[in-house]
């Protein structure tokens, strides 16, 4: 009766996934176990629209191989979301991304909140995350200014300058609640939480709890319409492992 | 370490409390104990804008005996989302509604779908918490022009025109998921999913899985802004005992 | 000829019915006779979401009972535009929120426009409001911090603060006109007007004038769809006795 | 005490005037004079973008004579809104458009609703207002393929037409009421009313209600921002009797 | 095979056409041809609503007379978009504005940028502009408070307060690229371009290249519905001659 | 003084590849060079999220080799506009997608208008991008269920499917305008719009005409905020090769 949870880190810096497999183990049930990887190819980090793209190979190949092994269901702990739509057409299994969980658990407890992401770069492409999930008017973004892989660095300065930020969020923004915009920061929601005295959100937790809730609602995704699987084709070059194999019914 | 989560019916009649309460042990953990209550004051059940407001006193008064009898979480199980948000501000605990939670599951699983619900009175009022949720564009709202007591009566034939009905959505919407849009079709969804070979979503099973969710987070309500708690001031007439008792910090 | 109107004041502080009555009057015609009435259950000023929905049973008895006296219309003398859809299924006369009448007569008169409230807690069920009234973009809303009784007792500073928040809204909103997002600013209108050279919207005066309006047209709450009147029901416990008696048709 | 508002028919038809005059005075209070004119300049009726334009200077110097000649007023009796905001910047007095007008009246009683205008032309510049005013999602918007002055012809068919689309808007978008789409419609309300049992809209009669709910509520449109008086300055040609003789403060 | 594109300025200031004309040339093709004319009638700036709506007849001339003798296009070189759906409806050939070509461009190089306009009188249509074309979100609107005519007068200083005031977008907005909001402002891209080191886009360059490209394309207005010919009927008094010669088909 | 400007196939279909070649050389300017290059490595054609995602890094191979050798522009020739932003970030030069590029063209000419794609797989994504693009409201999309490689074949019945559905649309949406919702339709535009009367546009084109227009402005893709040039990093394994070289400021 255990499920397997596959968690991906899209990017290549295997310091980051120990970072998300304990914070994602926190808070996963009894009879989860986590099941956490690091894609074996691409960016070491994912800052903007270039390393998000080049991302997804690597992450689609580590979803494709968990669900080989029988996983239950898989999440992406990027805060960009990136890949998502490939994964759920490629995927038998439920994919979560941890920016939708984390706006969607946001959305249960305030009614206005603010996003505190890295960099200005990933500021504007959450902001399109925000408005794809339904929740321009009530979200805003704030990026912090910090490097992602400087947050596994206590040495950077890189807290303070989160903390600088959630401060601004609560006096300019009056947020209620304050969502974690980026995947290295799942250790922290505790501590500021209890800090700040207002609810704080980090997208890995929640996303594990989306994918319990999903297996044990017997839901995944639908097969019809936007998420069908993809055709049998043929691909070409450096991607030619990536050919759908099956012929998938419209 | 169990957890305990309180579910309300809002409507006065207690057989359908019954099928909401099967529905959420259905899904709930291990270690969670549901504990359905019906409300003692109101309508015998929620069709259109007056039952609704109409059904509010007797839900909160529900949860503000479950907050003091020690439970973690509650959710309201009426598709409306009646009093969500008082409920939010009278509670310390979390509180969800079960057209939210299943909105949100459904946007995980598919990029549209059709919430199918009772009557034509409660369709435009559901389109309403479809803007409110941020799925416009995503979600359709269908009546199956089923009185809400009548799902209780296997010989109402209410059963035949919500199939009736999701048919057609797939066809006319080519919706790719169905919400079944009354707490009173809980039991009915896993049969649907097997039958029409597409996910549907029950919203009761969906915000049992978000309430444990919040909890396992370590989540609630926000306090700051909109749900901060409601301010001490008399009450007077039928309604004196609702009187908040503490004066609240802004 | 006289027609008859019915102005609500949903909270129960009779001090508050006056002021509001006294400005009903002041722009009601000749032959229009304003009936103020007191909820006699209920808070005792309403701030917030929890106040709100536990003004609705009082509110709707006022109704009720106008419209069994012969009134033509209905006013909700309450920013919040508490229990208006309620109140417009129930019942056969047309009822006018002051929220909703307030944001026409500024749309007819102003592109941009700014809604000071009271408190924090009400100024995102404004905003709520302001989107389902379609004035998103046009319309902000904000707090001057003064509880709703203040504006009763000349003492409070109340009144000063208010002046503060409306030089806000008119500096960096660049506001056109000021709507007062209050029933309980209603006699301050034309002051503040004259003060600070610009339209200053009472909604109690707007609604009085939708009121006449919708009379004089001939004109009452649509009962296909979603203001369908109330299906005879059976309702229990304390709200017994707002059980719909009539059974009506789809 | 008596207010005088100024109606003006923005093509140059005398007898959609009279039709126009005739429902302005059915609802007019018994103090107000209506005052109502046919523009000396452009189309004999307008359909479309191309008249639209063309209607303006000729609506324009028809509410300059009004301000001259002191009324209170001014109505704008066609239902693309012609010239409404230069007619606002220009005027001191309010000037209200029939179609802002309707829309806000039918806001107050249906929340779902079709708007029936004449021919396809301008079903696309009326659903254009739709939006600017906010009801999108909640108005739909049906041409019944009339030519404007065909509804001045007993004897066109104009009107089996437009039941018609009516019957149309009832079954197949659920109206739960309608808005007629031309200031030609304005005498036939209240037998479509009649005859349809849900309500039915007329712009000339809701924009004489709200012309005198401004002015009994001393409300005008506002001179800062958007709809600040014209700049001083040359006008060249033909249209330089239009030259805005005063130096507007900004 | 030389194409020849018209470009109205629709104010009757000759010397800004000058500008407009050489910002035009600066960017044509090899084989394009500008002819710029200066309307005749109507206002010497368009600083608002009403200036806007004045300038429109003139306009309309000036692109009917272009047409009899040629050209293929037409470009209107106000950034307010003034009479442009009259002028599609009208005439045969493309017509386009200077700020819809102005916010495409911008949206193929930009995220979210900034459009700097003249008056506060300005700013308030723009925001409708960009509403219009479904930039809300991305596009924000500024005025540099500089009267439009004083762009062709070095010594009016207006200059420096365009540059402070893009330098307030890039500080505040973090405008990624900015929209010069005013046909009289054509000559000053380059240079702000180089000064600020970010894209800067004049609307009369971007609108030229537009013109270019649907006559390459082979494109026109299309025919059908909004933009359908004006039908013929007769028009009255000064605007006599503006009246619809042909008989259009629906 | 040519100007070259490259345009990727992103599928692998190199025959796919001469049509939109074709397509482009057709509406090039006289100084214009098109270098068309079919992606070396991904799916064969794109039908769905699965293969737009594995289509992009052989797309951003061959605009970063076109780079190199000096291409002015460049043009993604898949209508779902896949990697856009990616490439966006990436590159110098300005890039184009023709799904952008067509809806704008087509706003220029029509106010409501209809997207033809491919498969129902794409319908969805290209959805998407109405909504992105701002263009939701104004146009539909329409699948008229052809595989993406069958118009390659005259055998296949593809266009006979593809005019069915231009004469839906224009019927049932009543379409001013088609847009070509796949880059392998390039060749018919022409044929289209003669044979059903209205405008028909090809995205291939539209995008060529765009990325002169960018070219002879002098305006390249911003490189402040969303697009700022990716930030050097390694990059692991398969994709090692991607990694940004050059250290960004930001």
């Amino acid at each position: 009766m255990t499920v397997q949870i596959l968690v991906v880190n899209p990017n290549t810096t295997a310091s980051m996934t120990e970072t998300i497999a304990a914070a994602a183990r926190g808070v996963a049930g009894a009879w989860t176990e986590i099941i956490a990887v690091t894609s074996s190819t691409g960016p070491a980090s994912i800052e903007g629209y270039y390393d998000e793209a080049l991302a997804v190979p690597g992450l689609l190949m580590e979803i494709a191989a968990g669900e080989r092994r029988g996983v239950q269901a898989a999440v992406i702990a990027c805060f960009d979301d990136t890949g998502l739509d490939a994964a759920r057409a490629m995927a038998a299994i439920p994919v979560i991304g941890i920016c939708e969980a984390a706006l969607s658990m946001a959305s249960f407890i305030a009614q206005r909140f603010t996003v505190v992401t890295t960099t200005e770069r990933s500021r504007v492409p959450v902001e399109g995350l925000v408005q794809r999930y339904g929740m321009t008017g009530r979200a805003r973004v704030r990026a912090a200014d910090i490097p992602v892989l400087a947050l596994e660095d206590p040495a950077s300065g890189a807290i303070g300058k989160l903390r600088d930020e959630i401060a601004r969020a609560v006096e300019e923004d009056r947020a209620e609640a304050i969502v974690l915009g980026c995947a290295g920061m799942a250790d922290l929601a505790h501590q500021l939480q209890a800090d700040f005295g207002l609810p704080v959100i980090d997208g890995v937790g929640a996303a594990i709890k989306q994918a319990e809730a999903l297996i044990a609602l017997g839901l995944s995704t639908s097969k019809r319409g936007a998420y069908a699987s993809p055709l049998a084709k043929p691909y070409r070059g450096m991607l030619k492992s990536f050919s759908p194999g099956a012929v998938a019914a419209e």
